[in-house]
């Protein structure tokens, strides 16, 4: 039951033939993975390498670890083969339970002992995958964004029969690997990411619905408006940044009547003292004393190399 | 009542003394224009400098227009004066409707005839600000996004008694100032791009209620996920383009009955063949006919740019 070192992991399995389990092992390969590939069928094999190449592209722009090489790469469609020496084994099948139940109840027994086995499913719990699986104490949700070779977060959680320790291990490992593991508190639907770009989604939907907007005019009003800055300061701490000394005691107090708004079509939560409390305290956390004027000064340094990042991307540079 | 051609504008008053009227004056200066600001006491002016300075770095840094200058700034707290020889008027005082009503009823006088006069307000509708102007026919809303120097998004509406021409003049001269004007077609609380914000904060200000997510989760799924691709394609074409050949229909067809799951506080809209037929049309207008695999390389390349650019931002480069 010992795990694995994080920091002497060699061998990782990615499972799964489509673009999500191939970016996975193109985002392992890149950071000095030796990593064995699962596909269904071998006929899979040549649209899988393409993504390979594409994303090796960006990672090689990035920068490779030391020893990176897509020749580590080991592809198989023998499932015992595929996890025989993982140290570390990261599912993507196909979104359907009954599925992933099946090959949880096959993987818990074939991968090494100790082994965590992490699935990148966005829309399943954990609870529900797991529940055929021998060893269900080593499985969690890994959920990667994609493009998974490149945008860096994974989401992770365990079900109720997850032992809270591969939880943290998972959480070590993604970071080890270049990742930025976020660790959920709860079990719930869409995770964190993927619910608010779905609250954002069904935003855009009905505005599109009402003739309020094209769809056109959602993507130009996020490319131009929100985005350039949400790469550097997630949501609250734009807000308390952006108040000034106040921070985000200021945006709650001053703009917390404005919730009442009919801005959206997502009913505001009542602006309790707790939830300001959190709010405040979270984005004083986050800022770590330092001065707000510091913080703008590295939000614009970001929003112009991000600007001009997009208008070379857009040359073709 | 000719409006001057937005080719030869030479000279724009900024109205506000605050960061958003300062932030304007920075854009416009650095865009190659006279610029008058208007203060409503000289007191201010302290303040309104460092915030020019402040935003000359990024401004610079992004590229100056031939003869920019910060020396082509006038501050003064005549109001009269301040609008007498401009012929475009940008609006950033207080929010508060009472208040910009008796501005607009002045400005309506004193601001040469034809003159296009745009409001920053995020949050007041153009038909109440006009109710008191003699001119209202030249009023628009010209939202921009914080900071205003930097963020290229200025939503542009009309109001009530705001003449057509009016729209299509400030959209043109927006554009032609080096902005990204987007033209909403109804007046509509928080216009697009806060609207859409506002969804996905009150879904954060949800989770940190119900305990799902601290604040500091909030912002590292947004930095590490959505964000950066959210640069260079909108919702819609990062759905598109991830759907491959099916594109936005395989999006919609396929996923359509997830829009029942409780993924967000945010009910969705009904998914109508209007509906989908609007989102496919409108993905495949902003296409262009381009392949996705082109349009994904794209996406890529900015990626890198953008995760580069916040890397150098962090550590002070």
């Amino acid at each position: 039951m010992a795990r694995p070192n994080v920091l002497e992991v060699k061998r990782v399995a990615s499972i799964g033939g489509g673009p999500i389990g191939a970016g996975w092992a193109a985002h392992f390969l890149a950071r000095g993975y030796d990593v064995t590939g699962y596909l269904h069928a071998m006929g899979e094999e040549s649209i899988y390498r393409r993504i390979l190449d594409t994303a090796w592209v960006s990672l090689t722009a990035l920068g490779l670890a030391p020893g990176a090489s897509l020749a580590r790469l080991t592809l198989t469609d023998d499932l015992d083969r595929a996890v025989a020496d993982a140290e570390f084994v990261q599912e993507s099948a196909p979104e359907r339970l009954e599925l992933k139940q099946k090959l949880y109840e096959r993987l818990g027994t074939i991968v090494p002992s100790g082994v965590i086995i992490a699935s990148s499913t966005s829309g399943l719990m954990m609870s529900d995958i797991q529940v055929l699986c021998p060893t269900p104490e080593r499985t969690v949700i890994g959920h990667p964004f994609n493009p998974p070779y490149l945008l860096p977060l994974v989401e992770i959680v365990g079900g109720n029969k997850t032992s809270p320790d591969a939880v943290m291990w998972a959480r070590d490992f993604y970071a080890h690997a270049g990742k930025a593991p976020l660790v959920m508190k709860k079990e719930i639907p869409g995770f964190v990411a993927t619910r608010l770009q779905e609250a954002l989604w069904r935003e855009a939907l009905h505005m599109v619905a009402n003739g309020e907007a094209t769809p056109e005019d959602i993507d130009v009003a996020l490319m131009n408006g929100p985005a350039p800055r949400l790469t550097i300061q997630g949501q609250c701490m734009a807000f308390h940044v952006a108040c000034g000394e106040g921070g985000m005691a200021t945006n709650l107090d001053q703009f917390g009547p404005a919730l009442k708004l009919p801005w959206t079509r997502l009913v505001a939560p009542e602006l309790t003292k707790e939830l300001r409390d959190r709010m405040v305290d979270g984005c004083n956390e986050m800022a770590q004393g330092r001065h707000f004027e510091d913080m703008a000064a590295e939000r614009d340094r970001a929003i112009v190399g991000v600007l001009k990042a997009v208008r070379a991307a857009r040359s073709g540079g």
